[in-house]
């Protein structure tokens, strides 16, 4: 006997809940690990995330969650869905083909694989040794290459790597849109080296109070509107956000003592990725669709605060002066504009996540086309340190003298990420378009910023793409929001007017 | 085909392996919820708790465990399995044979009338509104009648009730071993009472620092040997342990600004069940048997380390400076004795979880009493108020005005756990026969304490107790420990010993 359709949909939501919570218990388990966690529950803790992936992988791959999207799936069932449904059978069935598509014994060697390359990478970096690390990247660039032939693909291999990422990205597109960006970062970047008006930075590098940062990242997360009631902040090592569910998205982030930029943006950073996380829409509440809609859109949006907000003129005009009364001493003498061009000093340099807004792009661009390369078979695993400094020296000028500070530098490619790296950039190309179309829309944004009504940025940004979850596309959402696709050209304007500003060029 | 029994072991080990990783997580959960997770996270965090308890429960009463149980304890295969084995097989079945017995609705239903009835008693509480909480009560008594019934029982229904918490305990051993230490503690505490050498508490109540209290907690526990890198303090509205694995224990405690005794004593005692936890065998872990044995050992360690060590005076004429040092200015004119004779103050009162260690066991007592005759058919719900009270007037002197503070003040009820209470009182009694045995076998106990050297007591409970987790059964690890089965004399000659010299009763 054949279920009617809407036990059947009754029961495809169920499945969701119950993966959702899976993935839920995980989130918890991660946020418990890297802050806070005593150092001997890492053993049994492990344990405990191997039965909780492994359940959850297996839901998304049964045979009812085979049988259920398949039925919703049909014409006559497919019509009578409302949109959420849809796109949560969409994507229900883009994952259980995607998943099924790989026999589990290689999947599950696979993730065995990749968690003993994470932990010989480390060890490797330590030692800045490549050599010790390479038998590992060639197994994992195996593995990913067999996976893109099961998985399948059109135009470029690597476009099947980009699609877990960015859905619907290509090389083709990537290609054009990182080419404008570079062509003029480029020649913006030597005028910049050129430049007699170097800011001072000097002032950056004090000695700041652990509690004295903790206050004022807090002070500007409620600033911005993160709300505490359904969050909460701690430090890790490595800063980042997680959404457990919208009721509850965390963040972390990491004071050093000699470094305030640091924690300051680090909180601001992750905090845009909570404000998105925390703004989606209750009634997706136990939905795949609650959560960013890719890891472009979710960085578009942590950059977006980071720096159109948090490293902008007028956004220091208004809090400056909080920043000195929460150090008292330390910025006594400092101007807030020369703490803006502080904060926004340019230098090429090797370290990817210690670059600057400018040059953070070419970092991504060099991953990127190593990336296309490895999987296009223009290039072995053991070619990568001479072509990653070839590249560096080509778009950034400078030369790692150590694998450490070089192509061993990401943890990426140990976990098998490839196909990552771009969404950065294409969350400062994103974050950039929508600048300019809130800029249009509010029509005083720098007065907002002055005068530091962050609420209405939060409430525009939450209207138009927060609240959506996944329930639009990547493109949708750009689209929707600006009203055009991707266009690289709003962040190479941006970038030119601000950094010819900063540096008086003319 | 049959599988082999050697199969069938590894499938079990797998079972079993598998539940405790639900355990775990949910352990976290709970660690999580309790001690900082942000308000609004409530609604999505139950229903992942939710899905994970059914995961647990769906594999605790799978077809497949009860096949392996059933097969691995076939006597052919038995006499062949190992000790930790067999333990293991039989905990299973008498866990699988228990919770096959409730079908699953009934027992679902159970679940959510206990949660809804733990959030109306707190409001009950709140208004002390006893007929408030009434219905729900006399529901909750309802099915736990019924399941009675299906477990079935030895001699009095209230048995199946006790043996949950302490397996093998009886009300016929609990009336014989509660009336023996009853009619020791009513006369001393009427010498007390009649004493005119009441010690002096107001230096108790000062106003503490929290960051002073929380590095004195931190530093008592390091004494006793608690492993920081297996566990972490933090602080929660009630205090409590939780052993996720042993390389992972934790301890809350709470910090009351006015009450010194309160974090104190709360550490010391959550230390003791958490030394218990961190200290079980290595190899135990992930096996049913990595836990204390039962509610009642489990808590004779809280309570060793509380009253024992903690609320002893060679304790304190090694600590007390450390003390006076940690709080300066509060202790400068008090001397170590007068304040373990304040710590020690006896004062019949209402509420059981701030009671003495004298008086503690009444309030004990007075809810078995209650229990048993609710279960026997002598007592009904609405019954007990009056009985109540008229149980602390015989017993205490003490009469509540308000049922709060009466027989709506503890939670067990709420969430079906009747049959836990007498675990508290036997701890008491199993802590004081340990002791016994430990003065003698350690010949310098005294000493040790005087000189700060935790660490051999820690070590001597290991070897006898902790290490075994659940391999032994209550009985089994008393016999073992102090060469007799429970005897609530050595509590009783303790008390009297101890309270007579601090009251200087002839």
């Amino acid at each position: 006997m054949q279920h009617s359709w809407k036990d059947e949909l009754e029961t495809f939501r169920q499945l969701v809940k119950k993966m959702k919570a899976y993935e839920e218990a995980l989130g918890v388990m991660y946020w418990d690990l890297r802050t806070g966690a005593p150092r001997q529950s890492v053993e049994g803790r492990s344990s405990v995330i191997g039965v909780l992936s492994g359940a959850m992988f297996k839901l998304q791959t049964s045979e009812e969650m085979g049988r259920v999207v398949q039925r919703l799936s049909e014409e006559d069932i497919w019509k009578q869905l409302d949109q959420t449904d849809r796109k949560m059978v969409e994507e229900c069935q883009k994952e259980y083909v995607r998943s099924t598509k790989i026999p589990q014994d290689r999947y599950e060697q696979f993730v065995v694989l990749t968690s003993q390359a994470e932990s010989v990478w480390e060890d490797a970096k330590e030692r800045s040794d490549f050599p010790m690390f390479l038998p590992y990247l060639k197994k994992i660039i195996t593995y990913t290459k067999e996976f893109i032939e099961r998985w399948g693909y059109e135009g470029h291999p690597y476009n099947a790597l980009l699609d877990q990422y960015e859905p619907g990205m290509t090389t083709d597109k990537l290609d054009e849109v990182f080419g404008q960006l570079r062509k003029r970062t480029v020649p913006l970047l030597q005028e910049i080296a050129a430049s007699p008006h170097q800011p001072d930075t000097a002032f950056l590098s004090q000695d700041y109070g652990k509690e004295e940062q903790r206050k004022f990242s807090h002070y500007i997360l409620e600033q911005m509107g993160y709300d505490f009631t359904a969050g909460r902040l701690d430090e890790s090592v490595h800063p980042f956000a997680t959404g457990l569910n919208p009721g509850d998205v965390r963040i972390t982030t990491s004071f050093r003592p000699d470094d305030i930029s640091f924690s300051l943006f680090s909180t601001i950073h992750e905090g845009g990725h909570a404000l998105y996380e925390q703004n989606i829409a209750r009634d997706l509440m136990g939905t795949v669709l609650c959560t960013g809609t890719s890891m472009g859109i979710h960085e578009s949006q942590s950059r977006f605060w980071e720096n159109k907000v948090g490293r902008s003129q007028p956004f220091w005009r208004r809090y400056f002066r909080e920043l000195q009364q929460a150090f008292p001493g330390k910025f006594d003498h400092v101007q807030a504009d020369d703490f803006y061009r502080a904060i926004n000093i340019v230098q090429p340099s090797l370290i990817r996540i210690e670059a600057d807004e400018l040059t953070y792009n070419l970092h991504v661009m060099i991953r990127y086309e190593l990336e296309k390369a490895l999987f296009g078979g223009e290039l072995q695993a053991a070619e990568l340190p001479e072509a990653w400094n070839a590249k560096y020296e080509e778009y950034l000028g400078v030369k790692a003298d150590r694998a450490a500070e070089g192509v061993l530098q990401d943890v990426h490619w140990a976990g098998g990420a490839f196909g990552y790296f771009p969404s950065y950039s294409l969350g400062n190309m994103y974050a950039a378009q929508m600048y300019e179309t809130i800029r249009n829309d509010l029509s005083d944004f720098d007065g907002l910023l002055e005068r530091g009504e962050l609420i209405p940025i939060k409430d525009w940004l939450t209207e138009r793409i927060y609240r959506f979850g996944k329930l639009l596309t990547p493109a949708e959402v750009i689209q929707h929001v600006t009203g055009e696709p991707l266009n690289p050209r709003y962040l190479a304007d941006y970038l030119e007017a601000k950094y010819r500003a900063i540096y008086r060029i003319d």
